[in-house]
C-alpha cells in the first residue's frame, strides 16, 4: 500500500524535484511540470516512454499535449495527495526528458 | 494550403461528426470529443495510433489523458478555425476508437 508522503519524505524527496522545475499545487497536493520538446515527435516520444513506466508501476499521470508541449500533473488518488509513487514517476520523466 | 471550412463544408462534413459525439466549440471554432476506454492501455493505445496519423498528416490534436479518458480538441491554427484536416483527423480518431 502506498502512503502519503510524510514531512520527512517531503523534505528529502520533494525538494530536489522542485529544483528541477516541478511545482507544487498545494490546493490539490499534486506536483506539476511543463516539458517542452523540439516538436511533436519529441513530445509524443516522451509520453510513450513515460506511459510504459506508468503502466508498469500502475501509477498514471494526468497530462495534456499540444504539439511540442506536454503538461504533467502527478498525484495519488488512493491517498488523496502525494506519495512516493509520484516522486518515482516524476524522476523517471525527468530522466526520459533528459532534464 | 488548407482552407477554413465553407458553409457547405460545415453542412456536409461537420454535421455527420456531430452525430458521432463531437461537439462544436463555437467560441474557438473547434471540435471536441471525450473518448473513454476500458483502461490506460486502451486510452494510450488510441493516442499512439492517432499520433502516428497526426504526424503523418502534420496536423496535431490538443488532447489530455487521465487514466482511461482522452479529451481531444481539433482546430487548425493556420486558418484560425476548422478545416478539412480537422474533419479528416476526427474521422480517423473515430475509426481508431471503433466508434
Amino acid at each position: 500500500m502506498t502512503d502519503k508522503l510524510s514531512d520527512t519524505g517531503r523534505k528529502t524527496m520533494l525538494e530536489p524535484l522542485l529544483a528541477t522545475g516541478w511545482e507544487l499545487d498545494e490546493g490539490r497536493d499534486a506536483i506539476a511540470k511543463t516539458f517542452v520538446f523540439d516538436d511533436f515527435v519529441g513530445a509524443f516520444g516522451f509520453m510513450t516512454r513515460a506511459a510504459l513506466w506508468a503502466e508498469k508501476w500502475d501509477h498514471h499521470p494526468e497530462w495534456s499535449n499540444v504539439y511540442k508541449t506536454v503538461k504533467v500533473v502527478l498525484t495519488t488518488h488512493d491517498v488523496d495527495g502525494l506519495s512516493a509513487l509520484d516522486v518515482k514517476l516524476a524522476r523517471k520523466m525527468d530522466q526520459i526528458a533528459g532534464a
